[in-house]
């Protein structure tokens, strides 16, 4: 063990830190690409302007997001390599609320990552007593618009599913399920992301944040509302420029 | 080579990505604690949100760092794992213009990374032809106030430096060199950070655009201003509150 493995819970940012070492965890154990690390110091630093915590439009971004997957039709659970390792259980906890399937979607595909990610969403099934379907092995369909391994699905899941939940997602694949007509419900700390701004509603949260939310709101079955996304967008920014302004004066 | 590794130079953020690219090599080399591509990615966060460019105020912190080296005793240049990794080169040119020592004190010290850095630079040092003297590896001093391998330094380095100039540098440490009455400084994209508001000139822009621009004004011996690092702090801020302000309205 390093003494980059030892973390203080008197730190001040104790539960930051033990996010990040379920990243490096993740990465240790092969289900992350190199980039996955960084991608989650940038939502590190957006979570540090938000002061790390579940600011009010996040928290109604979340309630409408536990709305449509309640009112789909087919909702899917479209999980990346930094979502499984930051919050596979919850997922899964989500997933069989919902009665829907999980698909592993993931940016950089090998099949070493892919095998190591379903393993991993399996044995977690296994510990809940869970039975959640978990897709994304096999593809046998492609997200229009999307080159190479990227575009990559399976019929059952993504393609056919009406409404989506894709925490931490890539702008061109969120740009590219919306075209197709679906419902993509976003998590990204970064309220000026692409996928955040493309998304039917974005959650300016982060991950094990919204998940534990969604967990409590789903079984209220909340109604959807008219959603403004670009409102709630904006509450976020100006939350963070409120952390900003005239700091120093 | 994986699809991770190719870098299309269309893309908008190129700059952006082949830095990334250099963090993650350095990485495979052994250079870098897990926690470095965390780190890399909360700064490109902060870029991203001052547009990937020199601030005004960034570059009047750059002139006023250049001066006050320049004029220094003896001046130390304070990298680790990720600054060296980023700008090593351009460190060693910037030593060499003044005549300086470079001194590798790293946050999560290990002889093996410490090797690897050491190795790295004296294979830069002799690409470039020059006979920067490279210190740390032989720490016989301690920065008082800093617990464990953090607080190690070398007595002809950073003990007994009157300036350093510290990229990348941890609160702790910034708070325990400005202790010591040093002047210290800094080169962090977060502006909020204890490091830029601690330090007595607080550069806020990305180590390889902050080495390009010391190279240019050193030779040019700009003379020290009464530096109000607070004022600069607060402009950078206000640069990234405009970009956020009103962005949806």
């Amino acid at each position: 063990m390093s003494e980059e493995d030892i973390v203080d819970p008197t730190h001040p940012r104790y539960e930051s830190l033990m996010i990040r070492k379920k990243v490096a965890e993740a990465g240790a154990k092969g289900m992350l690409a190199d980039s996955a690390m960084i991608a989650h110091g940038r939502g590190e630093a957006f979570d540090y302007l938000l002061g790390e915590q579940t600011i009010p439009s996040a928290m109604d971004a979340t309630k409408e997001a536990a709305a449509r997957l309640v009112k789909a039709k087919r909702p899917v659970l479209s999980l990346n390599g930094n979502a499984i390792a930051l919050a596979g259980q919850d997922f899964l906890t989500i997933a069989s609320q919902l009665g829907c399937p999980i698909e592993i979607n993931i940016f950089y595909r090998t099949p070493e990552r892919m095998g190591a990610l379903i393993g991993h969403l399996k044995m977690l099934n296994a510990k809940l007593g869970l039975d959640v379907e978990i897709l994304g092995g096999i593809p046998d369909a492609r997200i229009p618009g999307l080159e190479g391994p990227r575009g990559a699905c399976q019929s059952e899941g993504i393609f056919e599913a009406d409404t989506i939940l894709v925490p931490l997602e890539d702008g061109d694949r969120c740009e590219a399920l919306i075209a197709m007509g679906k419902e993509v419900l976003v998590i990204d700390l970064n309220p000026l992301s692409r996928s955040a701004r493309t998304g039917t509603v974005g959650i300016v949260d982060e991950v094990t944040r919204v998940t534990k939310n969604l967990i409590q709101l789903i079984p209220k079955k909340p109604a959807p509302t008219k959603w403004k996304n670009d409102k709630a967008l904006q509450s976020a920014l100006d939350h963070i420029v409120e952390t900003m302004s005239d700091k120093f004066n």
